[in-house]
């Protein structure tokens, strides 16, 4: 019997309803500025937190008991857990789902078994994706659970896990394209470094920066037209990753000639503990053209790590999604649930629970993100407040017509004594909640 | 009289004197790795906080009571400053200074003021340094205290206020090429945001790139021979600034073709409230060659404002200083001391306890440094970690040898199984401290 | 003139309101649960940070043009700042203030002075509660700016300082109590250290004991009948204050006999400040028993520092309301605004948009509460969740029926196999947005 | 044949060994201030951190091979395990170790097997304490790991999880006892909340109070007079622990009662957590009396979560010690290296070179502080800072010989006018690393 056989199908019911295993503000098909929630949202749910994850933490044991996890053979326990998972993906009606390679199958003890195995569980995918209508937001390589990776994978001091690294994208991405992908993932989990005292930051960047113009390549050559996308994460599992941030990950592809070819998957949780607010991270994505993707989740405010909770705060996202729909909505990208229940929450249903709140919560967002744009004060304010830019003494000096010294007689010749003008922070701050409550 | 008369000039007495006033560990004279101590250190005290600031916070009133910060007329009082500085710096025995262009002399009410007070002090300046013999390690030009900044210099929505900018620039560089000037700094601490609501990312960045642009042009164009600085800043006095960290940094550098003409004045305290370690920004910097001076500080890890206290940790500033003599040793830059003196340390003789101790801690980590260098345990262990890169197969895949696939093939056919290596991260930590504690 | 004579009289114009400078929420004599929004809410305006503060930080010079700050007679200035204030106060219509002693009065050069200023001022006060029917939240005095506060008030090393301090608190409670305060409060800003070691914390600590103490006695010995407040604050502007957070503050309260006589103004910037949620905060203080007002502003989740914004979250607000709620409403207290304007904020009216934003989102949040207590959901489901401690087993342990011994004999005897039970965070959560969102 | 054989046993050969896994600075029969080092430092390896953890973390799977974490009977693995353990102490030589009852046996199906396993590895620890000489400084109970201790021990909503803690707890001492423990400790990492929306704070709180009473109960009915010790820990596991830190359980055992029967065990990492100084923490816990033992372990300063690295700071720990030996040294407590090697460090010996660092740091730390202590140069400072309350108005005003009113009314008939005092920070900071680098 299926382990979510108490959970029927979670349908709309609108805001009036009391059941709480059903959507109250995501209505699929609604319509907003031309297309449907659904379109709009591209919501998709992770196999590596809601279907792998046993419930253990630093300090205790797995508190889940998810059948596939007990023991037995591994090759039945992936199928079963395939079949958990399009079970879940189909009684939550999201249209997308995300994997690592060994969220999938089990890794055996050689590359041989490693591709064997994923092979035969791709077959397995694929049948579930036609029967079911589920698409794949994105596949990725786990390079960061296996020991053999605890010094990193590309930027491993010893090139055998580099090159064991390069196989598993290269059969991780295959996979991706032939499930039709719509993008590819990379986490540089452990791409960093413990201490910096037995770390050679130069030799890293550069093995990395190698990596990445190898997975290009081979993406063109292989006709993957999905986006690549990295995702920035600072501080956990090592002291220090090199995909720190945003502005990080910018100055990388920069050096490495890969600005137009790679874009970035940005995590809320990743971005506070980066210490930016998450609306920084989308908008300095958005303002370098890099940005891609969403993992939806959220940070505890006071706790130093991934907790990765279910996002709640429409206030938080409505300017989230206000900066995407700006930027012209998700082109190959998503809201990915990179989520996990907390660790007290082993009931079937409490996975439910999780991906319906965040997903009413994104759908808040993006009704209260289109009442936004549909009138855009800010864009008005925005451009009142640039406008002495668009006019002739600010686009020449933007376009060259100044040296600094001409600039500075010029200054000088109109005895220039601007006045501080005021930003009016509150009053947006205002205007922003009355688009959000009304 | 001199408001320092109660301190006598500060000599080296070596570790076994009692005198509070005297240096126990800095030789100025002593020669280590071909260089005196002097010459590896290139120490500077800084207007800013030790002339200029009055003890205020942002819950108290001044507590110092320095005569040249009592009421009276602006000029005057600019020269009394200018004279206790160059007294505290002859009793101190520090070879350099830096300067802000408002810390010594007053802004007035107009561009043709602040032009006439600046050129009048630069005189006195001139002549104070060859009176004394002291130098100038950086120059810049205050864009941030005054409201027209309120809302960024470079950065501003006006941009009369980029004009004003540029006017201080190319004062303050004429001025820093003027007097011999090692360097000339740009920080950044306006250039920011306080709200997203309000903010344009794109146009602000370009805006900033157009202003280094200029910069640098009319460097080359004055014949200033000094380096550039921007010291990174995180978020404060904004929300965020610019200039957050050393890797966003060489992102804006690399976008506007800087990277070769601009370098980075790193501070400890800024490291630190970036979310990283002064370790990490140092070794960045350098491993991205953009490393050019120090601002000899440190934050308190408990507080999150930039505490800019008198350093005094022998163990973080060794593996600092064994860096920059592993990167060939300070070019233009130096040790700056961007420090104050607690509020509550009103009494003249506390500046001097703060520079002494700082300046010993900055001579212990020098010697323990060298060292770390002489017999590079460090780096030998690095070269074992690595090898495998100098190989052949290392070396063929960071040359373009392989392709993705190539090299998954090679793999399989291989079958490779790498095994994780320790990091030895413990046994290098006591290394260190045994280079430190003998 | 008025300074606000550009701002109406701000009216409740409800939700479809265009116009920025109305509640559209804060409607005061809406009646919920049996009172008036104002009466819930108790709304008040802070003397310091709205009417004293010029708009500097650290650095930056002042950026407001407000003519009672100007060069002038202190007094003359004094009076010009009432009057300004109260008409403020009128326009926008909030019931309450607060003050500290030398925000309404000059300091003065001595004790005498002081005295006599502020005698003069709370005429005055007097004189305008009378006419414009604006009442005191409550009094404080201001034992942390003036530079013999350097290394604290009543913890400080010269009881001459502890004298002063005394005699300001002797005189702001009198004020208060004249002017019908209803509480009076303790800020202890500067009772902490910079050091440690040049820190006695156990002489320090029973200094603050015995000035609270004499405190307490003196407000029953003058028949003040308000409530003594302390505000904890954890960590600026000194490195550490003894008034951390709301645990720490009840310890040194039990430990002088004082948890009967002082409770506690919560402040939501202290409380991030201290690494606790505010919902934290209020819900120990409250199951301590001493919670007793709120100092309603926000934090930055990424700045370090009091930034003491406007509160603008709902979704915070309305635990916050929600747990005042189910704890009795405010007694003496209410919701103050120690909030101030961004410093590019300089206009007028800049003022008017913080406090309508903050006071509109109170009122949501007070909407929003008031649902969540009437169905109380939250409740049913703790009373489910702790049902076994109310039966015969859970009271018998609490009531001490079992040595730790027979206990353990007891679970071994029944071989007792606890289950663990779902913790429903993520559905909890999703019932909380169902009444903030419908 | 022994995991270790490749270590020989670790001895003292003084600074200029080359030795890596020799002492540098440790030489236990070594005497200062009347007592050998062993006997100031009382050191101890801990089980969990360094025989248990198998090198996983929340991103990967175990790095280390210890033979008897591989599959296999339960009892043997524990047998396997406890003889690694003391083959381990006795090379390396410490004095003392400390458990987890289910560090050292198998928790089995039931109370009754997990009171067996335990009973019979009591039994082997016993007899391998009597062979080595190793001695134990405290056990303690795991109420933390096991699923039915997610919500909690004695915090947990069922009285049945209570129950079982208590069991435990019951067995740990008992076994303490018999194996003639110095402490028992009591850690609360799962005593706390996920979210405050399930929680009772008051409950929880009157739980935890009624379960120390019984601890302490019946610790004085089995004749322990070993110390009780709480451990302070903040927000790790769970989002709040109520056990925060020093301050915060010393309100909590005033509370009940118990500020005279229970003491803190300290770590390092966890002050940190709680955005304290270990200074502070430790500082703190002496001045209210209340100081027991140490859990002498670092954490990372950018990193948010509990690293438990092996401490290296020769800097932080002198100001440790000079406390600890301020306060009379310790009196049953001791230095627990509660700290694991990077995941990194798998090989056998990197557990020496963790322990040999941490020992080694700490005889500096030692000899450092013991000159501190000897000349006391702090102490005077101190009794000159504070002078004016050892006179006879300082005494005066803390016996209670000024009411407020008489102390305002004679602050103005003595015309007060107190000048702040240079607290010396920078020179007492100077004066401080004088003591370490002579
Ligand atoms: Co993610
Ligand atoms: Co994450
Ligand atoms: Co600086
Ligand atoms: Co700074
Ligand atoms: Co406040
Ligand atoms: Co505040
Ligand atoms: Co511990
Ligand atoms: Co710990």
């Amino acid at each position: 019997m299926s382990y979510f056989a108490s959970v029927p199908k979670i349908r709309y019911e609108g805001p009036a309803s009391a059941n709480p295993l059903a959507f109250h503000h995501y209505d699929p098909d609604r319509r907003l500025l031309g297309k449907s929630m659904a379109e709009h949202l591209r919501l998709a749910v992770c196999y590596w937190h809601t279907f792998v994850w046993p419930g253990t933490d630093m300090f205790g044991a797995g508190t889940f008991d998810r059948p596939w996890q007990r023991p037995g053979d591994p090759m039945a326990q992936a199928m079963a857990k395939a079949d958990a998972a399009f079970d879940f993906f189909a009684r939550l009606g999201t249209p997308f789902y995300t994997f690592h390679d060994t969220d999938v199958a089990p890794e055996g003890d050689s590359l041989a078994d490693y591709q064997r195995n994923f092979a035969q569980m791709v077959d397995v995918l694929e049948a579930k994706q036609a029967e079911t209508g589920v698409r794949l937001l994105w596949g990725t390589a786990n390079l960061f659970s296996h020991p053999r990776y605890a010094a990193g994978a590309a930027s491993n001091p010893q090139p055998e896990v580099f090159a064991w690294a390069a196989s598993q994208v290269c059969h991780a991405m295959a996979a991706t394209h032939r499930l039709g992908g719509a993008n590819y993932v990379l986490w540089g989990g452990r791409e960093g470094y413990d201490t910096l005292l037995n770390t050679d930051l130069k030799r890293e960047r550069a093995q990395l920066g190698r990596f990445f113009q190898m997975v290009v390549e081979h993406k063109h050559r292989i006709g993957f037209k999905g986006t690549l996308l990295i995702e920035p994460k600072p501080q956990e599992p090592t002291k220090h990753q090199y995909d720190y941030d945003s502005a990080t990950v910018y100055g990388f592809l920069k050096d490495f000639g890969l600005e137009h070819e790679v874009k970035l998957n940005l995590e809320s949780n990743h971005a506070t503990l980066a210490g930016h607010s998450f609306h920084h991270e989308v908008a300095t994505a958005i303002s370098l053209g890099i940005f891609g993707s969403i993992d939806a989740n959220r940070g505890d405010p006071q706790n130093g790590w991934d907790t990765d909770q279910f996002p709640n705060s429409v206030e938080e996202l409505t300017l989230i999604v206000y900066e995407i729909l700006k930027a012209g909505g998700f082109d190959h990208g998503g809201f990915n649930f990179d989520t996990k229940v907390r660790r007290q929450s082993h009931r079937p249903e409490d996975l439910f629970h999780g991906h319906i709140g965040a997903i009413d919560t994104l759908a808040l967002a993006l009704e209260r993100a289109v009442r936004m744009v549909e009138h855009d004060a800010l864009a008005a304010f925005k451009a009142r407040r640039y406008a002495g830019w668009d006019g002739e003494f600010g686009r020449r000096i933007l376009e060259g017509g100044y040296t600094l010294e001409a600039l500075a007689a010029d200054a000088l010749a109109r005895d220039l004594r601007p006045q501080h003008v005021s930003g009016q922070q509150e009053a947006l701050e205002n205007l922003v909640n009355r688009y959000i409550y009304g």
